[in-house]
């Protein structure tokens, strides 16, 4: 215990656990894991768990903010270094979208489905990351529609669409596959940018 | 006992069953149900449940071939109404698609979250009973590719694109909002035929 604690107790130790919970969690589903099996796996003590996490549901809480906040502000600097232009900016969110779900598949999994498992105040901060990666895109596409870029006449349905389907990419990409997740994140920008009617007028 | 089996060893009890479980499993997870709670929520035996069904996984095993395989009927029968034209089978595979999707929500969540919960036979019949439906597009886009009708350089990633938008919609259409399931699926075909290129020629 006194090693483990030496071990674990830094920023290092809450990482360990992170990782360990996330693949427990993929595998046997947050209501199927104990705190224990998360212990057996990050090789570390419950007692150490107990230190960082006061909960197995505050686990699932961290895991579940972190990938969502990531997301948001990978999109944010994404938006900002893509100049003023709407289609470049829609251009730049798919590709750090796509790029994330292809390199944070379990983390995204557990996101989509164990958001159930959250008490109330967690899910509603839960919630609020994701309308806050939603009003990226909806602001987005509000310039473009403004500017003329865009041409869609169901703007919330095509977000909507956009970002389930490059959500949905973590769920079949396979490492090794035929396309690069760079290649990917190109072919997806093409389909929000059909989806939203760019370049028809 | 006599007296639930009387009651429910025909195919209703069955149907109560799944439909109890359905529900459970999506609250709890499938590792966080037990026979128990299945039948406490369908309000039967637990002898009656082992009477259908041989275990948990026979019961998840019979929700997820059904939804899916119903899925494939739909489109199938969609299809062949639309007559030769490949822009119309799309329009009527996404027009199933998303119909079905909005009204079986419960199913599709289970079916995306809990195929690592299936032994590996039933796995490989669920992964069958997707590529059955994966192939049903497949085909209308090579033959929407072959006419001149779609012009789509990544038509393998547009089919995985267009499946997981619409199989998305389950996540998060809500009964009551501001668009019937016909709207949708209205608005949800001109995405997928943009995605593909359609009429751009």
């Amino acid at each position: 215990m006194a090693r483990a604690a030496a071990e674990g107790e830094g920023r290092d130790g809450a990482a360990m656990i992170l990782n360990a919970a996330l693949e427990v969690f993929v595998r046997d589903g947050f209501h199927g894991t104990s705190i224990r099996t998360i212990a057996k796996e990050a090789g570390v003590s419950i007692a150490l768990i107990y230190y960082h996490f006061p909960s197995k549901e505050e686990i699932l809480r961290t895991l579940m903010l972190k990938v969502t906040n990531d997301l948001r502000d990978e999109l944010v600097a994404a938006r900002a270094a893509a100049g003023p232009n709407p289609v470049d900016q829609m251009a730049a969110l798919v590709r750090a979208h796509v790029r994330l779900h292809t390199a944070r598949q379990a983390e995204s999994f557990v996101g989509n489905t164990e958001l159930r498992s959250l008490g109330p105040d967690a899910l509603a901060e839960a919630m609020a990351a994701r309308d806050a990666v939603s009003a990226l895109y909806k602001e987005v596409i509000a310039a473009g529609l403004a500017d003329g870029s865009f041409r869609c006449e169901a703007p919330a349905e095509a977000n909507l669409a956009i970002l389930t389907m490059c959500t949905s990419v973590a769920g079949w990409y396979r490492q090794g596959g035929p396309r690069s997740p760079d290649d990917l994140a190109g072919i997806y920008v093409g389909f929000a940018l059909a989806i939203l009617g760019a370049g028809e007028g």
